[in-house]
């Protein structure tokens, strides 16, 4: 079991401030990760759009061709200078005119290695908190994404919303990842009803590690990030957590701590799929 | 959606504190039901193995035949002269010399209307925290539990550590059940980490209401039961908590808090079974 996770992995998670000016946002996105790579940090995670602002109308504006975009090369490029890999939060992209909500992953040496569009959109409506309604201008993913971060293990990666749906996380653990990855950017209604204990849950259901990583709040902006990103174990302890500003925070991923859980409370060889089928069949 | 919960139920979380002597905790759970009836509720919940010690050697010892036991004979009668339905918590259960935990369901007439056999045995070994093996006496269950309450609506049924694999309740919420009700016995070790934790996300995940109903907590005994009965409602919130003592506790249950939830974050139209198969299937 331990061999999921082949060895300790830091990981940074960077709660970016958010501006309507890429240059900026790029440019803040490049010091930050120059300084989690100089503390060490082996796999840098961005938050969900932390190039354009958070809104319906500015995803077509400021949506990019991937590979061939600015924020593409400009990923590739840092992964590659700094030796890690990097989970490029998310930032809109244009495919033939459809825009998409998505997540791509480079390894060390700037190699484009697994590209998640957000599948489930967040078209949400609750009375006198936050409406919502991505769909207006995204179209939603059609795959589900596990990477392989070469001498660790496998990840699965998800965007915000996709983590209110329990299979995407549940399949990506029996598929053997050690963490499942959301950039995300929960607000001021669904964050403190909701992110942490999604966050716990996921990680203590599957007996690996979560990671969330918001953008940073911006009571400016039409939509107000919750921030707090934060990383769960599988027991559900959380290894860091951030407020609600910019900041980076670090977590060590230890090998031990999955073998430990699994070992403890042996869910994996305790299921009954002959009384409910295996969803990750 | 709302017709999900055809009309408000109140119901009784009753949190027994249980004894060696089975007459003692029958008489007990009679007066208590007599109370929670008395007190206008119409669901009555007992906790797990409130009519025996939580202790491999004891399950045999006080297993009884069902239907033809005096426990089984004790909550039809008080089902039946309260007119409330009743989920008898559990008991050991003998049939044909394997035992079982077992969950039983009464209507207002009296009437064995569902039996909930463990499907998942808490078979589990916390280094420096508890070591339990329910599989060295049990025998698990080989069905999921879905049962009606007239008038009401559905409810699924688990017993404990059946609420770590989040496939019953996903199972019971897609078929239209309103709550799932686990009778249940954390412990000092998981009842802390996980108890609230899994009562919420349950109920997040599937927008509608968990019922938690432990023991009350016996530092004399061999194991120490959390407490903490709980409801959860279909936001997270809950809506009511015992602490460790003998005692009851109450919610009501209100049809248009799930109809509210799902319309606010409208999960059930957004699920993606293009790219993971429904386990509910």
């Amino acid at each position: 079991m331990s061999s999921i996770l082949k060895q300790p992995l830091k990981v940074a998670l960077l709660q970016l401030k958010v501006t309507a000016d890429k240059a900026l946002n790029i440019a803040n996105a490049e010091k930050r990760i120059l300084e989690a790579a100089g503390n060490g940090a082996k796999l840098i995670i961005l938050p969900e759009c932390w190039n354009s602002p958070y809104a319906v109308t500015a995803f077509p504006q400021y949506a990019e061709a991937i590979p061939n975009g600015e924020t593409t090369s400009f990923l590739s490029n840092i992964a590659s200078k700094t030796n890690t890999f990097i989970i490029g939060g998310s930032f809109p992209e244009n495919d033939g005119g459809k825009v998409y909500n998505t997540s791509l992953t480079f390894n060390p040496s700037g190699k484009l290695i697994a590209k998640h569009r957000k599948v489930h959109l967040f078209d949400i409506d609750v009375p006198g908190g936050v409406r919502f309604k991505e769909s207006d201008t995204l179209s939603p993913g059609s795959s589900e994404t596990l990477v392989e971060l070469e001498g660790y293990g496998s990840v699965g990666v998800g965007i915000c919303y996709d983590i209110r749906f329990p299979e995407l996380a549940i399949r990506a653990a029996r598929k053997g990842a050690f963490a499942m990855i959301y950039p995300g950017a929960f607000n001021m209604t669904t964050g403190p009803a909701h992110w942490e204990l999604l966050a716990r849950s996921r990680a203590v259901d599957n007996q690996f590690f979560t990671v969330l990583v918001s953008p940073a709040r911006d009571l400016s902006s039409s939509y107000h990030a919750y921030g707090h990103s934060m990383v769960s174990d599988p027991w559900g302890n959380l290894l860091c957590e951030a407020d609600e500003n910019e900041t980076i925070v670090y977590a060590e991923l230890k090998p031990e701590k999955i073998a430990e859980t699994r070992t403890s409370i042996p869910l994996y060889t305790q299921r009954r799929f002959d009384i409910y089928p295996d969803v990750s069949k």
